[in-house]
């Protein structure tokens, strides 16, 4: 067996988690009051405020578009960097509960056409230019995209669990997540 | 301000935190398949099943209990140890969606005690005996509870991003919950 097929990739599995972000994120921040929602882990560190905005604009703009790049015909295979701080600007004035409907319907709308792309397995070896590694595969492009959301929903629970550290006393010990 | 003054604990913020972990672990995980449910992180760590397993015997075993045990009149004030491997035993020939809804149900039922305990600011500093740690505070068990919640949440998200860790190619370098 090579290397090739002990992959663990399948299309499926990656939209199983990539339908349940925005849901999943909704249930777990939709209820919440300002402490967790707008506090982060210290200077230059996200709220989960900012996580949601950052998602969306991932959504928008970075990874379905990447898809394409990789596809089509063009020779021009550069992906476009990603603006790691633009959900600063467009989030203004919108609530958190705004945030996450959009999110909500921006991936649903791209996961509406990731499904309607006839991917072959051939496909998946294609490759993009990505502005720090160079080539990357569309597998590995999928890939990361169901592995970023499954991050940012560590780092949310992560960020909303700091916020409570100094009560938890002497079980800071015990908690890994307060020691990540 | 004192330190006292300056705590961040509240009822409230604390209830919105162990209120939502139900609903959010069902949407994180109520869809997936095997690949992502009954694979760990390595020997002796923990599957997305198992997790919930775990999360399942706290709030039947634990938590409620030692708050019990914190407020009673009794003076007996030490806390029965907790098992953390009762769920390989008493999960057995369930399925996850089974588990999902034990969470939920047992969960409710928590939070509907633990609101109708007339707890005073003044309980909150009454203390019970924790096996590991002596002394600890109603204020740092209700704590610790939620950020419990979170910290599991956060392992789940981890687990899972974890199975497809070598899918990621480059990108792993971007993705802390792979490095962590």
């Amino acid at each position: 067996m090579t290397v090739e097929n002990m992959s663990s990739f399948s299309l499926d599995k990656t939209l199983e988690i990539l339908r349940q972000t925005p849901a999943t994120l909704l249930h777990l921040t939709g209820g919440l009051s300002d402490f967790w929602v707008t506090r982060n882990e210290g200077p230059d560190t996200w709220s989960v405020y900012d996580v949601v905005g950052h998602l969306i604009h991932g959504d928008k703009t970075d990874w379905l578009p990447r898809v394409h790049t990789i596809l089509s015909a063009s020779p021009e295979k550069q992906f476009v960097p990603f603006d790691r701080f633009a959900q600063f600007e467009a989030s203004k004035g919108k609530t958190l509960r705004e945030l996450l409907q959009e999110f909500q319907a921006v991936r649903q709308q791209n996961l509406t056409q990731l499904r309607a792309l006839p991917i072959t397995p051939g496909d998946l070896d294609k490759t993009g230019i990505h502005p720090t590694f160079g080539p990357v595969t569309l597998r590995q492009l999928l890939s990361t995209w169901a592995v970023h959301d499954l991050d940012h929903i560590a780092q949310i629970a992560r960020v909303m669990a700091k916020q409570y550290q100094a009560e938890t006393g002497p079980w800071i010990a015990f908690l890994k997540v307060l020691n990540s």
